[in-house]
């Protein structure tokens, strides 16, 4: 299989099967005991030393990928780097003097259009902070809402926005207890930009985080995938899918409740968003310094998404989601964990889609439908800008 | 005097000696016993019945002034409205279960050009939020930090931005635990807008705030005004003052240790950023339902800065600072306040420039240079766009 993995090359998931791309000649390549191939230190930072980051922003360098990655590497770690920013989480868990833990979490939002079915950039915003805080534990308590607008936005858009934003709040339990506004001039933005910033409290004794997953563990996952990617892309450019596609935006600290308290010993959970399963699981793979294999037809998809996928060229595994989530949990509480996200509004279509695994390190294997086998690789960056 | 009061009008602070502008007729005007006139009910909400907002946002709604008061009152507050939102402060101070009170503030960052004499976006960025966490007597641990980028973006610029970020982090003893990074299209930003998210520790027995303002409190403030406002229009409009005109950005939690340490019963503390220490002076006025007395011809203002106000049209109270702060202090406070002050590197020209008075709350008035007085007003918005 090796001269298969040789064609790994800088075009994204799913890009082994892709024409047109250079092989990454200086990837290291190792045959392991099972025959497979491991790429090794396959670190962000390492990456980053085998590709020179461009010398200008380009759209891909914001779409949660490998060029992101980079960025993030060589840039922002490189001159911001502590130990608390370098845990690369969904939010940071900070501690109190005393005894407490309080986790942090920020992300800004520049979705296109504003308005897209299943949501909006108001609830989204709510959504995307309040889960990234949930995948660490945390209850989350409060949000800061900072929005830049752009000169000339209807103020009846920003009231719709913000009153939907403020349902999402009350949905989710969370006050936004502080605010900031900014205008910039005509083409200068697009509408709205919304940042938030959660905040909230870590009961004792969570510990959910990457570095807790261990091979063995059975990976789960609460519902279809892509639903979030292909219905703001499916209204942004007119496609006019016959079925009706919906984001699955959704606040996930109830389902995370749930979980945890059914199967306390839940070792990592993550939000895969933008780069969709196939980023978060490659994160999460480098991170834990485990593999990851994912059965790949186990893996729920709306047959509208998984027809609108298809026509587009694109691998579900890489579209991003707003309401899903990934969780890392040990064998003996896998069946109690699914049921429990099952029993939950938001986990319906729970599925056991794959574990980790002590070997191929770093790397993310599906088993395609067809019993081979692929590298699910982090994808590279340009495929769907500006869906969060 | 009541004539000229009537001519108080939409056009913002300064305004009462502006021509061409129409009068608030429904502005209610009372004589107090000191034969001044009171605006009552100035509040910002009774503010905001007074004016319809308008129907698309402009650039003086992001601008720190009347008109983003009524937005922030008419559309942020009307759906997001909570008891502590509406503290309205600096930064917002949260009780945890436990003992331990944080203060959490964000702030998202736009000034043009992205580099100016006496700094640049980054350590802006760092030091904007990093003083809205010092005026509450918090002292700064974290930042988060959410980069929105646009397409065609030099990285090295980038790379200049955050280098300077790390820096201004580093000498405010902040760390910067979370990131985000988004990019949107050319067209749809301005190079990098930054919002920072803040997360600091309230001291026991620390308590400032608009609140805590009584009559007789006096007022200082650590230094000259103007200089940030000025140096950022100067650069982005190449005025080319022959003096050179220098940004007072700085981090001013260290000056406030030094002020509660040595003044620990100071009642409340505010940087005037945007709209200036008009717009400060004129929120805490109406927060604090009391009236402030400004003595004009006390307010240090560089004389370059002077200059450049009086050749623009400028009143250097409603232009913005980012390295300085306002204190109201009890009366027997008031000279160890102000000597700790200057004996800080960054509080060196502090000067006790008023007070506040039981008579005509919520309004600020000035005793001019001549002997007159008149009402420091707050600024309507369209002053100095994008300073911040």
């Amino acid at each position: 299989m090796i001269p298969e993995f040789a064609r790994i090359c800088k075009r994204g998931a799913g890009d082994i099967l892709s024409d047109n791309c250079e092989p990454l000649s200086d990837t290291p390549q190792l045959t392991n005991s099972a025959g497979w191939v491991t790429i090794t230190e396959h670190t962000p930072s390492q990456q980053s030393r085998r590709r020179k980051l461009e010398d200008t922003i380009r759209m891909g360098h914001g779409a949660g990928g490998r060029m992101m990655a980079d960025l993030i590497q060589e840039v922002f770690l490189r001159h911001l780097d502590n130990p608390l920013l370098r845990q690369l989480a969904d939010s940071t868990v900070l501690a109190l003097a005393g005894n407490g833990r309080i986790a942090i979490s920020t992300d800004s939002f520049v979705v296109r259009p504003l308005f897209f079915p299943g949501g909006d950039i108001g609830s989204l915003a709510v959504h995307g902070t309040v889960n990234d805080l949930a995948m660490r534990g945390a209850r989350p308590l409060w949000l800061t809402a900072a929005f830049i607008l752009e000169e000339g936005l209807p103020v009846e858009d920003l009231r719709r926005v913000v009153r939907s934003m403020a349902e999402a709040a009350r949905r989710a339990g969370v006050a936004v207890v502080a605010g900031d506004t900014k205008v910039v001039e005509r083409g200068h933005g697009d509408g709205v930009y919304i940042n938030t910033t959660g905040v909230g409290v870590v009961p004792d004794g969570v510990d959910v985080g990457p570095q807790r997953i261990r091979p063995g563990d059975v990976l789960l996952i609460s519902g279809t995938v892509g639903d979030h990617g292909i219905a703001v892309l499916s209204e942004r450019e007119g496609l006019g899918f016959e079925t009706e596609l919906v984001s699955d935006s959704a606040p996930l600290n109830g389902l995370v409740e749930a979980l945890l308290t059914a199967a306390p010993h839940t070792h990592c959970l993550r939000d895969p968003t933008r780069g969709g399963v196939a980023a978060a699981l490659n994160e999460l793979a480098v991170a834990a310094g485990v593999g990851v294999e994912l059965d790949e037809a186990a893996v729920p998809v709306r047959p509208a998404v998984a027809a609108a996928c298809e026509m587009l060229g694109f691998d579900p595994l890489t579209v991003a989601n707003e309401g899903k989530l990934l969780a890392f949990v040990p064998p003996e509480e896998a069946e109690v964990a699914l049921e429990a996200l099952r029993a939950h509004p938001l986990g319906q279509n729970a599925a056991r889609i794959g574990q980790a695994t002590a070997e191929h390190p770093g790397l993310v294997l599906a088993r395609t439908g067809i019993g081979g086998r692929r590298v699910v690789d982090m994808p590279l960056g340009e495929l769907l800008p500006r869906i969060c």
